[in-house]
Order: structure tokens, then C-alpha cells, then sequence
């Protein structure tokens, strides 16, 4: 949709140096928008490139004052990139209906202007809110609530009795409320642990690509307000994710584990069953949680540590064969001074 | 299904202490059990929540002998707790057809009592057994064989020849007899070696959501009864996994690897192809399984060592940098005193 | 399909030594292969096994001249040996057509000779070309391309916009196109960063089963020719794959990570964002690639090192309670020689 740069500024409360009337089609970064295009320069380390690129108007941090193309400038370059993208790339929304081939109970409850695609099955009793698309393949158990403008991507996976709230987007392949991964050893042979929980997702929560969410074993499993998952992310039975925290892809949280709110859990970290992370926290990749991570801190390592004590430990683990060498030197020198006392004595 | 405490008690071989007529319809964990619900306590540390949980009977171990509320006193109160919760929560099987918008080759053969919902597809010369349920988007292909019993949730894909058995639970988006990933080199090629075996899962296993178990190059990859599997696990070519095991979510285990029976690998644990794995076995979490661990012992780390010393190993790793540090001290305090015996001498 | 020994040979460019009118039917490991039935010894260490195997011809390297039973002489066995399984085991392909259970878009083109499944989903203007096959399930938003006899297995989701190559495989529950994982913090809320770009296969790639690949957020995420990646692996928003690259199951590739061509990641590995992987190297399995890898090297660990150096730490590493008690039991020794030499001195 195609915009005027002022009418762009006022969208993100910035200020225009330069041709606020010119016309902005798209966006691109730096190296590759085209002239119609608005990019962003984030860091100063950027601002050489102002002059080399193609785009027709840059948004730029309040420091920059000139250039030889229109400027927005804002508090956040990247943030008012990113609403800007979403206004020139939007779609209105338009409805398609129930299609002929979606199969959904009489016992279910559709709001208005909803999208169903061929081949969706919508279980008995569920609340489908107003608004909401589920593409093809998507399938919705028994007795499940969908908040109002989510959308389900092909072949989502929601089991009986999950609440969604609003403006959910569940990617091609998540499965939510399958059941907790829960036995009781008897004699060598494990008995099921009945998962009769469920599986609360609160509003504004996006989650990626076959990533799973299992049900509680009783209660609940709960994903709080604004939390974002990549993909391919294990959330197991009984977890609480609190309110926007981040979870990179891969990520494995095991029973019980509660994250505290605005977390981020970087790409392949592990977190132990029943461990407790605090508010704020950052854990590194491929890091592995095991108790409890104190709030406002970043921490790394398998055992997760401090971030910055991570850093001090991997730099001598690389040079761990020094270490030993250096170890079995000093060995003999101190075998050679031992001996030369011994001697000395000797006499 | 509301049952007395007495009926409960016969259910597990336990014995009532107290009024065995109260009524339980339900069950919460001991913090969060209403009225009417039974909750357990397996370790003694919780024996102080007894008077305080608002359940009207508690599952307890036989050295417990009073409370102020009705006991059911069992050898295993966590394994009684399960056995009690399926009963409270099991509903009655009611089979519901094949569905219209089902697609069953004719040249299928279905048992008695099946469901089959919308958009499950059956290929050619299937066999389904009796009372078997394929959710929505469940997609067998031909010559495929399920067992009796057996639930495919929604969106599982299975490919043809697979042979799964009673009783099976498979989760939503798992996937069984995906081609092994096999290819030779040709210079800097790579030709796909045709995966021309099967996968069969024998009886009572359970597979976690997007799961995926690859079919064997040659033969057949194969998981015994009893084995259960957690979400996102990889199981590649040719690997067999031994009666009783569990996998836990986001393991690997590359080809030809053999687990053996009663294993557990933690989450996140890979396991290198052609690796050994003896029986009851424990694999730590985000450890890695280069070749051959002896049965009957825990190990931890990458590479995966007995679980003591890789205690201790991380316990020094942690401690790395004060370890570099006194190295540098004796370097200096020896490097002092070969000075005063050097000078020493040349007196 | 039954074939003579010797018409075998001439396929993979071998001479047979002993009876070229042998018929061949089948395939087997050389343990398991029965009579009518090829095997091949890729490997010195199991000429013994020549004379044990019950295969009816075996495939040998040029440096073996004679067994009891017929040979076929290659250069490279195991490279025969697949080329052989693939004539063995091809079923000529039969269109199937369109099924009436499909949905397809009156504005999608259709190739010759294509196979849809019943419950496909094709979207508008999406062009499928000759032969490709979409199994049930298979969803193909708006705008996509699917190059000629590519194979798309059950469950795999296709967002709008994606372009697949020729002879493309894409295995069960694959998602290709899901919007990549950006947002922008305002104060602690993350607003989404729209993923306008797309998703780009090249030929004769094989992507493995629940395996996700994120569309760019401008630009595209690019897999080049001949890429094979196994199961349940990551590639994020922008990264691009070089040709011939072999990514191992539960690979994580975060955003705009440039992988080069003829790479192997091993399984488990991950990816920071940004980094790049020089042509031909190979990453270790479960290692953590941090930065730059420079081409022609294999590297392990977190941070990936050297695969030597690597395997030199992890040595240590393993005996790390070891360092820890000769460094106390030199600070002992030396703290004696210390106060040997200071009572010398006071004397």
C-alpha cells in the first residue's frame, strides 16, 4: 500500500529532513531496496552506507541530521522499520467462510467473519472468535477456545480442551495439549500417568513451526501474555512461560520448569525439570539450566553459570591441553628443585 | 467416574485408614486438590502438607499411619496415584465409523469398531485393527499394519509398510518410515541410497508429538514393546530401541545406533551413529554417545563418561579460571625459587 | 525388478568376474542378504565376510580378484551398490491424477501427469509441474512453484510465496515459508517484524521429516542445488545453504547464517546468527559455531574449535579432577620447598 513519507512519520511519531511528500511502495535493507523502497540504518557503524544506497528515504536515530535522500528521524530506527513494514505490506482482512469441505461439529460456536479452509475439523463445543483463519489441515479437539483474530497455519495440531486467546499465530505444525510425557516405573514396565490437564495460551502469543506444547498433568500448562516461540521449541507438561518472554528455536523445557516474564532462552538451551528461572533473565544457546537462575542476569554453559564467567571458562577450556602441558613442566621442574634440595642435603 | 475410597483402595491392593465412603470424583496435586479430589504424597518432605491439603483422602506411603483425614497407604503411592487417575478420567470407548470425508482404499481392511475421522486417508492393503482411532490428517500408506487399540493423533503421517502394534499412541505430527537419511558421495554429489527397509514399533509404546522415526536403509529400524518416546526425538536408520526405554524430548539417535532395553537418555542427549547402549543404561541431558557404554551404570557429558566423574568434571570446569590462575602463581613462585637456588649456586 | 549380474555391471560401469547371467532380485547387508539378492564389502575389514554371505553376487572394490561366488568389480562399492538398489527397487511412476477429495484453486496451473492425493490444498496461481506428486495433507499456499517430479509427503505445509526446485523431496510435516522470528523490543512488549520475503529450493534437494525453514524477512532464505538436510532441523530467516551442503538431523541455523557448499554439519549442531561456514567444512556434532569458520577444515566443540584441538581438550576435559589434584598436590610440594628454603635461610 503505498504511503508518503510524512504520512509514514506521523504513523511512527518521527520527523521528516527532507521530502516528506516523497512515495514509499516498499521496503528493503540497505544493500537491496530499490528506489521506491524506504530503508534503516540502526548503528552508526551503517551511516557510510546513507549515501551508497538505492532506497528513496532512510529512517534513521535522531543523531543523523543529513544525508543527499529524505530522512525519517526516530527514537528507534528498527522498531519504526518494523511498523512501518507492517503498514505497507497489510492486507485487509477478507473472510472466506466455513469452505464446503472443513468439517466442524453443530455443537461448535463460530464467531463472525471467520475463515475455516477445505479440510479443517473443528471438534464438538469449541468457541471459535470472530475473525479467525484456520488453513487447511488445521484440527481443533473437543471442547477448545480460540480467541478473537488468531490464526492457525496448515496442519496445527490443538487437542481437546485448550484455551487460545487473541491474536494468536500457531505456525504450520504446532501441536498444543498433547499429552505430558509422564510414567510411573512399576517393575521395569512404565505406567501412563493420565495427563488430565490442559493447556492455557493467553493472548498476543506467536508460535513457531512444529514446535509442541503438551497438557498439564493436572492444571495446567500455561503460556503467558505476549510470549513469542520459534520453532521446533518442547514446552512439557505443567511449564509457566511468563509474560513476553522469548524462546528461540530448539529450545527443550522440561516438567514443571517455570520462566519468569521477559525472558529469553536462547537457540538449543535445555531446562531441567522443576528449574526456575527468574524475571529478565538470558540464557545462551545450547546452555543447559539445571536449578535456579536468580532474576536480572545472563548466564551460559551446561551447567548454566554466569554469562560473563562463561566467557572466562571457555577461553581456558580451549587452551585445555596447554594447561596440562604447562601442569606436567612444572611437575618437573619442581621434581628436578626437590631433587637438587634432596641432594643438598645429602652432602 | 466418582468412586469410594475403598473401591480405590481394592483398585491398587492398598488399605484404608480411616472412613473408606468418602466419595472421590477427582484428583489435584496436593497444593491444589478441592473437596472430592484424592492427591498423594510420595516423599517424606511433603508429610507437613498432610493437614494442610484441602483433598478429602491422600495416597501415602505405609510407613504413614495418621493424618486428620482418610489415607490409602500403598507400597507405591505415585504408581498408586496413576492407576486411580485413569480410572477417575477414563471414558467409556465409543467407536464412531468411518467418517464421509474419510478416504479408505477399498483394498483396505478395517476391524470392528474403528474411528476413522474427516480427512484420514488409508492406502492400499492396510490393515487396521479393532477399535483402533485415526484422528484427522492421520495419513497411512499402503501396506501399512496398526494394531488393535491403537490411537494416531491428529496430523500423523505414516508411511507404507510400517508396522506398528497394540495399543500404540502415537502424538500429533509424528512421523514414521521417513526415508533414512543415506547418500553416497559422488566427487561433490551426494546420490540418495534408496531406503528400501521398514520401521515396526511393537506393542504399548507411545510416541511423542513430532516425533520422527526414520525406515531402515536395508532391514528394518525397530522400537520393542514398551518403549516410550517423548516430543521432537530423532530416530534415524536402522536403530533399535530395547524394551521398556525411554527417550525423552528433542533426543537424536543416528543410524544404526542400538539402545538397550529399561535405557533412559535424558532431553536433548544425542547418540552417534553405530553407537552401543547397554541395558539400564542412563544418559544425562544434552549429553553426546560416541561409542559403547556398559550397561547397567549412568553417565553424563560429551563425550559421555560415568555420571560421578562428569560431576566432578563440571564441578573443576566451573572453577576453570581460578585454576589457570594458580597455575600461574606456582609458575611464578617456582620460577622464584629456581631464581634463589640458581643465585644460590653462583655464590 | 529382476536383473542379470552382468547388466548390473554395465549400469555402474563394474566388470564381473565369475557368472555374469546370475539373476539379481533383490538387496541385503551383507548378514542379512539371502540368495537371489546383491551385498556389497565397502571395507578391508570385511573380506572375511565374503565367503560367509548367503547374496547371491557381491559388489567389491577393484583390488579383490576372487571368492566363491560372482563378483562385481567397482571403484567405489557403496556408491554401486546405491546406483544398483535404486534400479532394484524403482516402481515406474502411474499419475494418479487429481483427486476429487483435493482443493485446488481454479487459478493454480497444473503440470502433466501430476499426482494430488486426496485433502491437498493448492492455492491461487501456484504452477505444480509435470509428474510432481503432493501426498494427502500436502497444503500449497498462494503463489508457490514446485518444479517438475519433485515429492512432497504427507502433512508438509507450503506457505504463499515459495519456490521449490526440480525433483525436490520433501519429507512429512516439512514446513517451508513460516514467518522467521523477528521482533523489536518496545520497552519489554515484542512487536512483530513483518517477514516479507520468501523461501527459495533449488534442484534435487531433500529436506527430512518436521524439518523447518523460515521465509526471509526481506529477500530470501535460500537452499541451492543439491542440499540434502535430514530431520527436524532449523534453518532460519535469511540464511542460505550452499550447494551440495548436508545439514544432520536437529541442525539449528539461526537468521542469516551463511552456510558454504559441500558443507556437513553433524547432528545437533548449531548455528549462531550471522556466522558464516567456509566451502567443504565440517562441524562436529552438538558444536556451537559462534563465528566465522574458515573453508577446508573440520571443527568441534562450543565454541567450535580445530576438530584436533578439539579432540585434545575433550581429553583433558575428560580428566579434569586429575589437573585439579596435581595442581594442589604442587602447590603442597612447593609450599614445603618454600618453607625448606625460607627455615635454610633463617638459619
Amino acid at each position: 500500500m503505498m504511503r508518503k513519507l510524512r504520512e509514514l512519520a506521523e504513523l511512527v511519531g518521527g520527523t521528516v529532513i527532507g521530502d516528506g511528500e516523497v512515495e514509499i511502495s516498499g521496503a528493503g535493507a540497505i544493500d537491496e531496496a530499490r528506489p521506491g523502497e524506504i530503508t534503516f540504518v540502526a548503528s552508526p557503524k551503517y551511516y557510510g552506507k546513507l549515501n551508497e544506497t538505492r532506497a528513496s528515504a532512510v529512517i534513521v536515530s535522531k543523531e543523523v541530521s543529513q544525508a543527499g535522500k529524505p530522512l525519517l528521524c526516530v527514537a528507534n530506527p528498527y522498531l519504526a522499520f518494523a511498523k512501518i513494514l507492517s503498514v505497507l505490506f497489510q492486507q485487509p482482512y477478507q473472510p472466506r467462510g466455513v469452505d464446503p469441505l472443513a468439517s466442524v461439529s453443530p455443537a461448535a460456536q463460530l464467531g463472525k467473519e471467520v475463515t475455516l479452509y477445505p479440510f479443517v475439523y473443528v471438534g464438538d463445543r469449541c468457541r471459535i472468535g470472530d475473525r479467525v483463519v484456520l488453513h487447511p489441515g488445521v484440527c481443533i479437539g473437543d471442547d477448545c477456545s480460540i480467541g478473537e483474530e488468531s490464526i492457525l497455519f496448515p496442519n496445527v495440531s490443538v487437542y481437546p480442551g485448550t484455551v487460545i486467546g487473541k491474536r494468536a499465530i500457531l505456525h504450520s505444525g504446532v501441536v498444543v495439549g498433547s499429552d505430558g510425557f509422564g510414567y510411573v516405573k512399576d517393575g521395569r514396565k512404565s505406567v501412563k500417568i493420565p495427563q488430565v490437564g490442559t493447556v492455557e495460551i493467553e493472548d498476543d502469543v506467536e508460535i513457531g513451526a512444529n514446535t509442541t506444547i503438551d497438557r498439564a498433568t493436572l492444571g495446567k500448562t500455561l503460556i503467558r501474555r505476549g510470549v513469542k516461540i520459534d520453532n521446533l521449541v518442547q514446552v512439557a507438561h505443567n511449564v509457566v512461560i511468563g509474560e513476553d518472554s522469548v524462546i528461540v528455536a530448539q529450545v527443550g523445557i522440561a516438567g514443571s520448569a517455570r520462566i519468569g516474564s521477559n525472558v529469553t532462552l536462547a537457540g538449543q538451551a535445555g531446562v531441567a525439570d522443576h528449574a526456575e528461572i527468574g524475571d529478565n533473565v538470558m540464557v545462551g544457546g545450547q546452555s543447559g539450566v539445571m536449578n535456579k537462575l536468580a532474576a536480572d542476569a545472563a548466564y551460559s554453559g551446561t551447567p548454566a553459570i554466569p554469562h560473563r564467567e562463561y566467557l572466562r571458562v571457555a577461553n581456558v577450556w580451549q587452551k585445555l591441553p596447554e594447561v596440562k602441558k604447562t601442569l606436567l613442566e612444572l611437575e618437573n621442574r619442581l621434581a628436578r628443585i626437590e631433587a637438587a634440595i634432596s641432594s643438598g642435603k645429602e652432602k
